[in-house]
């Protein structure tokens, strides 16, 4: 079997080379993280971790802090080498070849990748721009009970196009689910949403597992750290598949550290809402349109998207999501960064669509 | 499908927490890395890492300077979050269920827990102590012609036994396989070896991949960070089951710091040299008999080696590898460490062996 692997509309080193730019040099807005970067303390709460010592497999400290924090046991946390990693365990701990999975679609690009390595059959259930990437819930429904999927992915808020879907509605979908199917809700976004609802009571259906990342409201991206929460038997499923020291010791200790500062999400989530506010407007007055979103970036319609990246990461050294890979050719999509960070972005946008043939 | 996961003997948080211990307590000899620890300035290196940015999924600075290093290309370099990684995306891409893979045995037992997890059979080629853990590689050689395998594992020098094995008998290993099987040589404990054989020619055979660790030589054992030398093809079709960013942003930050640092892995052998030189004479004196190694590990026939192990961590706070999980319940590996620290463990041993029933 020969795959392609997913392709990522961010920026990559190897068209930043041909530039003659290094990752320093770009302004980054392709990457959707906390605008205030990581919490303070990181470096020296690594500083403490021995390198030369194997780290934790169990991430026994790390889920005891996520547990006392979220109010859920120990058992029912899985800690991933970034949320990414459990996509992918899921995928295999939950399909066999042939297998069907639904996805939710336009969406974050690894779950297609993690069910076609597993040779399962995908079906998408697309959200279209007319309904301004809303889904028809309804008809997914039906379309979950026609088809019997292994597994449901679903990303609320949604990447890119952060459409947050009310708790009944995802109770609708895991309701669909055949028995021993499962619904992956990934919330990687969830802290930036302003009016969220509460989804661990979901937890209690026995088919929803809750992917969180750690990557996002806490920037620790680099580092990559994510987890799971889900009933003990599924979190135990899914860790079958997991293979020795996968999480290292510095994003664990770091975790630890960043869920210290509880403060710091939530002073993100300020952030990226007032760049929001900002950027809409500057948008609408750009007359660009772009899709309302609960998330901490904004889908935004531009034409050639591939080809106004190209231009501003060239001409401005700015970095944006090209999201030709979610099936969305004339989008990008646009992580929110310090409001200063923003003005640059904009001043850019005006001055690329002015000049654009 | 209900699988449990390998079972390691070392060191574990949930133990040492019922012996009132934290992880700094304990002398570790449990794991086997340069005695000297990670090279001076990893630290340095990694603060300048962004931690809100993503790493690089292609890894291309470190392969590059690997591959300047190493004298290959950078096509025949495929980094892992750790070597564990490398090892199970083999068993994805060469494995499927049903399929054979052969292990020399007894050995590291991510190897057993990849091919299962693959629902791969597998077949143990197995050393004996009579033998002091040496293959027959004329027997070996024809059990693979005849089970016609599409992975076969070996470990050189083998982890636990430090066996060594010479290039001939490797090639002989190598031809045996089948059309399109492939030879996983772990070279983890590689750097350690005194008498070292090159084996990058073995890449000319098309069927053979090197695994290399940055986890032991340098001892970035908390980062994760391996890699596998391969032919193109065999490095892009491992790749393809790889998810993205798997490989964290400090690790590689750091690893290329740790490859500017030439003289570590060598001062890191001598002084597990000078370790084993030491710890074997003790043994010799204490009456306890060892498989002469030519890693920096020495496995140890002790009798019971779960009750020593538990004595030694509890009564002297000092970790040793209990073997059981390699099917060697009588042996125990101890990793070097420095001088010193040998010393401190062979008082205890001398203290523990004197008052044992």
């Amino acid at each position: 079997m020969r795959m392609n692997r997913p392709v990522h509309g961010g920026t990559n080193i190897a068209e930043l080379r041909s530039l003659g730019l290094r990752t320093d040099d770009v302004l980054d807005f392709s990457a959707s993280v906390n605008p205030l970067g990581a919490p303070r303390g990181m470096m020296q709460a690594m500083s403490r971790v021995n390198l030369a010592a194997y780290p934790d497999t169990e991430c026994i400290a790390l889920r005891e802090a996520l547990a006392a924090r979220l109010g859920v046991s120990a058992a029912q946390i899985l800690v991933g080498n970034g949320s990414t990693e459990l996509i992918h365990l899921t995928a295999r701990a939950y399909l066999d070849a042939g297998e069907r999975a639904v996805i939710f679609t336009p969406s974050f690009g690894e779950y297609e990748a993690a069910c076609r390595m597993q040779g399962a059959r995908t079906l998408n259930i697309a959200a279209s721009e007319a309904t301004g990437f809303a889904w028809d819930i309804a008809d997914a429904a039906r379309q979950i009970t026609e088809q019997s999927p292994s597994v449901a992915f679903l990303c609320n808020p949604n990447n890119p196009t952060g459409r947050y879907m009310s708790a009944d509605d995802v109770r609708r979908v895991a309701d669909a689910l055949p028995d021993g199917g499962l619904l992956l809700l990934d919330e990687a976004y969830l802290p930036f949403v302003e009016a969220q609802w509460n989804s661990l009571p979901l937890l209690d259906l026995g088919n929803v597992a809750l992917l969180r990342s750690m990557t996002k409201d806490y920037a620790l991206t680099a580092l990559r750290l994510g987890y799971m929460l889900a009933p003990p038997d599924v979190a135990r499923h899914v860790r079958a598949y997991q293979y020795s020291w996968s999480v290292n010791g510095l994003a664990q200790a770091a975790g630890i550290a960043a869920l210290a500062d509880g403060g710091h999400a939530r002073n993100g989530r300020n952030a990226a809402r007032a760049a929001k506010r900002y950027l809409t407007d500057e948008l609408d007055a750009l007359g660009l349109r772009y899709t309302p979103s609960d998330a901490n970036f904004v889908l935004v319609k531009v034409g050639n998207a591939g080809a106004l990246r190209h231009t501003l990461l060239k001409r401005h050294r700015i970095g944006v999501r090209d999201c030709a890979s979610f099936g969305l050719p004339e989008y990008i999509r646009i992580g929110m960064r310090t409001l200063n960070d923003c003005k640059r972005l904009v001043a850019a946008l005006r001055e690329v669509l002015e000049n654009r043939d």
